[in-house]
């Protein structure tokens, strides 16, 4: 570490590293973490000393506040290594910036710019050996903030505890993906906390998800929960339709996430000269758009694939297959994405941070 | 313990109790917490045999799931002593019932009623001590359950945890409630989790109930998402308006929690000849009863409080104060409810359950 950052951070150096014990090549994702987290303790009104440490438990108490009000917040990002062995971040100020409003939003404490962003820098620097070259294998990093002050009264806690860990990735194919359009359950209220990447918004999906996996669907297209007629989110990704060939998406809002892997394909999508309009679909208009022929694709965005192509779509009683399509934007786009990512192609945009 | 007990719950002995350390004339909410807990961990697919054992921090990994992904919930219950040293739950099959529909909602497995109910009379009879005879005095009950399973996948945990926590608890007095009536921030949404004693819904009420504190408000009235007419809770609380002599409150709903408090209130004003509407109350409806008088009370209904005044109420830019009243029913029904919950009167509805 440099002598400006062992002013900032304290190190732990771990005894053992578990990477000789990790299988690359078949990776599930999500489970494997690296030998070191960042940890920063939030105490007293004032962020203490980030400290980098061997990857271990937390101790918290039974009444912690984490437990029992949800104040948890989290981001989820990439970093990729490219042909001479460096390693890049994509777009890290977004993902720090957005951190903090959910910070705001569930009245936790805002974390300063070296913690975050520093803090990335000399974690993932120390973890390079763990992001592997090639398309694919990327570093999976989740900072996270959850509140670890005890006592079981309904108010936010006065600690906190912000984290990063990091968990080594490969690209997988998710399979035919097929979506349910939700007509009872919802995502995210009005002036509720949807737009933030709040933990209490995805327990909150596992059971309509489930019953749609039960009706051997992949994920669920969330609506809008007052009249279910606008289209909002697939799963815990942003969405995008492509009728004839224009590319929607709906616009951000206190419900709906404001997605870097989104407003990436817009910006890239135009610059390739593809018609974006962000507005509200609204689920009739899919069905008609589907049914007339002119709606030829839909796909997830989000950091996990990129982009998550959609085969089809169940609304109600009727499932409607898309056509196999060539030349598809999905593919185009992600192709372009991950090159600027893997810093295969120029990054005109200035999104990939070095580490 | 009973030999039956003994087989159905494991048990670790406390080497000392921290009861004389604590001044149960001073005490805050939620704060001190008895000697013992029941934990009783879900893993495989099952229940392990459940323990009760000293008071002690959990252990987790830092990809837990109720670290990411909310999936956490509790309940809110209260013992009570009598005169003759005899310990009542109330009402605790309802507690039960509603923990067992949260579960469900939020992916997680249901917990057995033996784990629950029997757990939560042995765990209170050892700590029997700890609950204060006299009006006010009380044992707060706090079962809840956490996804302890790793891993930063957004998808159900195959483990949990179901715990059992106990902080005796005095009745406080909490001053003049103004409450803010929300017309742009939310609580639940239609198809959402807010009938769910979720923890993510708590965290997404601190920052707009922060907002109204700096503007001298103790509370928000929730309102339903999608129009802000329809008045739906108070803070954690649900909330009854009596307009002339009819009391009004909410019906359930998926956003609207099924409140034991609430349905018992129901009951005992029945039983005490005072008319209970059970319908959607407009903002528009009680400001003008505010302004023509037919407005004589508003009061939230808990298990902390059993039932908090309201003092007046801002919607907008209007602030309207309600007039003192004699004879509430308020103060009428929290006495007969309490006489009920410390066996000073006979329990007609058959609510209490001795420990």
């Amino acid at each position: 570490m440099s002598s400006d950052i062992q002013t900032k951070f304290d190190f732990i150096k771990a005894n053992t590293s578990k990477i000789n014990e990790v299988d690359f090549e078949n990776l599930t994702f999500g489970n494997v973490f690296t030998d070191y987290m960042l940890v920063c303790d939030f105490k007293n009104g004032a962020w203490e000393k980030p400290v980098i440490k061997p990857y271990e438990p937390f101790t918290l108490d039974p009444s912690a506040k984490v437990f029992h009000y949800g104040q948890a917040i989290f981001e989820g990002m990439k970093a990729y290594k490219d042909e001479n062995d460096d390693v890049w971040m994509f777009r890290p100020y977004e993902n720090f910036s957005r951190f903090n409003k959910s910070a705001v939003r569930l009245c936790m404490p805002e974390v300063p710019e070296y913690v975050f962003i520093d803090g990335l820098k000399e974690l993932i620097n120390l973890e390079k050996s763990w992001v592997k070259k090639g398309k694919g294998n990327s570093l999976y990093i989740r900072p996270f903030m959850i509140a670890i002050g005890s006592g079981v009264i309904a108010q936010p806690s006065t600690q906190y505890r912000f984290c990063v860990i990091l968990s080594p990735a490969k690209s997988y194919y998710s399979g035919d993906v097929k979506v349910l359009i939700a007509d009872y359950y919802s995502r995210a209220a009005n002036g509720g906390i949807g737009a933030a990447k709040a933990a209490g918004n995805y327990s909150g999906q596992f059971y309509p998800t489930k019953l749609a996996n039960e009706q051997g669907f992949q994920q669920v297209i969330w609506t809008d929960d007052a009249t279910h007629t606008k289209l909002e989110e697939a799963g815990t990704m942003n969405v995008f339709f492509r009728i004839n060939d224009t590319l929607y998406t709906a616009p951000t809002s206190d419900r709906i996430l404001d997605g870097v892997t989104r407003k990436s394909l817009i910006d890239l999508a135009k610059r390739e000269g593809i018609a974006v309009e962000v507005r509200s679909v609204l689920v009739d208009e899919l069905v008609e758009a589907a049914k007339n022929g002119s709606l030829k694709e839909i796909f997830g965005a989000g950091t996990a694939a990129v982009v998550s192509p959609i085969s089809g779509f169940q609304y109600k009683d009727e499932y409607i297959e898309l056509p196999k399509i060539e030349n598809s934007f999905s593919a185009h786009l992600k192709e372009k994405m991950t090159n600027i990512q893997y810093k295969i192609e120029e990054d005109t945009f200035g999104w990939t941070v070095k580490v």
